[in-house]
């Protein structure tokens, strides 16, 4: 493709809508990238740039030639920017800034001092403002000209003399307006924004809650500092769903990932947790040792017991997880949710541990071991569906990062937990067992 | 609120955004929701009707009384009223649209006929529509009629005669244009569409990949029967995120959920299926009662064991079911995947399983049970890495429903062959442990 000569790459390549433009680039070996590099303007490569997955979009920019690589950030929605430029180094960043026209550069430079996942990271500072003092046609006419370099001019932010966010009005609203009335009699003064430190979870959740196509950004002041649009939106929940995913499975999740070295560095580090806390587990059996060279039959128990322990709470779990992604837990408080589980847990528990005392009678034909096993089931799944739903809600009330919160760990604690109850019943009660 | 007088509460009321409205309106009793009926116009209700949760939607259109319902079912976006109706006895929508106007009926009786879960089902018919042979002052003008009923504006489909797609244009690109420019000048024609039976899945990751607002939907001779808006989009998305999230944890997830008796009903079945499945985990380890008898100690790394298989068989599942979510895995093949997963598999094992011979041979002094363990907890990780990813993968190409793909499931298979493994290799070389 790119051998052939420019102009008929160029043809080619530009027909195509920029996201299949940036899959064709990312198939590309390097050498027949810098061909591209040189075949295509800044501006044409900030398209497909904007489009790369963002795994791999930094290592891109570092092998363009810098003033090059520098011209094409300018020209990048100044929000992707950003994120191309958080992923790189320190010192590589000052470069790129300093190559870069000063006010492209001062964008820039605003938006990289927001903390990671707060509404000031994904917002963006192009946007179109108007005064509440213009008409419809004057503010039309304003659109026109700023429409080219807006992320969205669907909804339009109405600002007075301070910057401050005083009205919205919709694209819509614009059009089928009469040209003589002022914006101060169309717009709405109904606005929903964010504030600049908020999470960008909840800022999602807003989006997606009121059908939003783009949401303001404040600062404590109520200036108007940027906006939010639907396409960010998009990324975030698609990172947050990911995440909750990843902590359920006790494991950072890339589907993208190609070398199983990586993977399993990747995987390694929770299986050395889980082997540590494994051991532990043996520790507490072996302590019963007596009990088990007395009834050997007990070990074939062990996995049936610690495997429904570990499952039911990874259901509580999974619910309280996601019952706070969605901020519906945070509506219903702690005490009542944990009393919901424990009544959960109680009646699942009962139902399961009278079903196995009935299963164990039948086949082993000893009345007290299905007994024990029963019981032992009944406090296990009570036990471990109210911590599956308890961990999540203290870390998350505590705002402590949830690592702990995750499926393996909660699986291991309730292995523990489960072996405790199960051998502490049995060696108490052992004169019924032999 | 509402015990005061009409004029105050509607003023108030209707001065909130619809999703405010929304939340109060979900709030409130069920005499006083029968008040707001009376106070509120079927259009004013269908705005408030659109953005209360789906799975309560269903019961406050029930409540009302049926002329008002279909009123309000008339005037809510036709997606929406579709999806409202999915969800009742085909009694009461049948009555809902003899009641209703002819022209509104028939919308809905259009869609209501798409399959679940595809593109017909979630897309919308309220579009514009222009055809080439118009300037860009007659498509303004067109558009300005049609935008107060349209779901959206911002993209405009072109069509030639016979209602078949040939372009697209953005609102945006047209309010730059001149205005005696045709269409046919200004439209793209390189569009991105989605076929009517598409699964819905698919269609949020073309939104998400292209950054689109709209999608339009065609069927096979590519003439357009719909769009698809990005606010329906975020619903699918997370929708799709909470069926993988509840496919891992074994548990169908709801939050809002506040009855526990309700909530053990949904995690029963699973727990049913796991206490079967553990008999039989129970029943393989009884047949090794002679090896267990002659060394107890065996039974103590029995946890250890069978969690560490059930964590590393999660781990490469959620890899796996995200991987095909987000389609990076069909793009890949199955060969590929499993030979990077073993390798994974055999990187985790061989460093879990020296790992845990070194703190054994520490422990309890004993060179062969660590060496017997490490060998088992390698072979374990190998196969489980494995079969976590095999198990969706397969599924999903047979095009079976991968319910069998869950968590717990693969936890449960994967305890059973790291029982085998482990007791088959222990009485193998029984003369070495006693």
């Amino acid at each position: 493709l790119s051998e052939e000569s420019i102009d008929r790459f160029r043809a080619e390549f530009l027909d195509m809508h920029p996201y299949d433009q940036s899959e064709c680039f990312e198939a590309l070996a390097e050498e027949k990238r810098h061909l591209v590099y040189s075949y295509l303007s800044p501006e044409e490569m900030a398209d497909v740039i904007e489009h790369v997955d963002e795994d791999i979009v930094g290592d891109f920019i570092v092998e363009m030639n810098p003033t090059y690589a520098a011209e094409v950030l300018a020209e990048v929605a100044t929000d992707d920017a950003v994120d191309i430029l958080n992923d790189l180094d320190k010192d590589k960043v000052a470069s790129y800034l300093t190559i870069m026209s000063d006010e492209a550069a001062d964008e820039i430079k605003d938006l990289l001092h927001y903390e990671e996942k707060t509404a000031g990271s994904i917002m963006t500072t192009e946007f179109v403002v108007v005064t509440t003092d213009m008409t419809v046609k004057q503010a039309m006419r304003h659109l026109r000209k700023a429409a080219p370099d807006a992320e969205t001019i669907y909804y339009i932010y109405v600002v007075d003399l301070d910057r401050r966010l005083v009205g919205v009005i919709s694209l819509r609203d614009l059009i089928i307006a009469e040209g003589d009335l002022t914006i101060k009699d169309l717009m709405s003064e109904r606005i929903v924004s964010v504030s600049v430190g908020d999470h960008q979870e909840d800022v999602a959740q807003m989006v997606r809650d009121y059908d939003f196509l783009a949401l303001p950004v404040v600062d404590f002041q109520n200036h108007l500092l940027g906006i939010i649009t639907v396409d960010d939106i998009m990324d975030v929940m698609e990172e947050e769903a990911n995440e909750d995913y990843s902590k359920l499975a006790g494991v950072d999740i890339d589907a993208n990932e190609l070398n199983p070295f990586v993977s399993a560095k990747k995987r390694l580090p929770w299986l050395i947790i889980l082997l540590f806390l494994g051991m532990f587990t043996a520790s507490i059996i072996a302590r019963f040792e007596a009990t088990l060279d007395q009834v050997a039959l007990l070990a074939i128990f062990i996995p049936l017991i610690a495997g429904m322990a570990g499952n039911t709470g990874t259901q509580a779990l999974a619910v309280a997880v996601r019952g706070i992604a969605t901020g519906e837990f945070q509506k219903q408080g702690i005490p009542k949710i944990i009393a919901r589980e424990a009544t959960t847990g109680l009646i699942t528990g009962l139902t399961c541990g009278l079903a196995i005392w009935g299963i164990i009678y039948v086949w082993q034909g000893t009345f007290f071991l299905g007994f024990l096993v029963g019981v032992s089931i009944t406090a296990t799944l009570f036990v471990a569906t109210i911590s599956g739903a308890l961990v999540p809600l203290l870390m998350n009330h505590f705002k402590v990062d949830p690592a702990v919160a995750s499926g393996p760990f909660i699986t291991t604690i309730n292995d523990i937990i489960s072996v405790l109850i199960y051998f502490g019943m049995a060696t108490a009660f052992m004169q019924f067992l032999i």
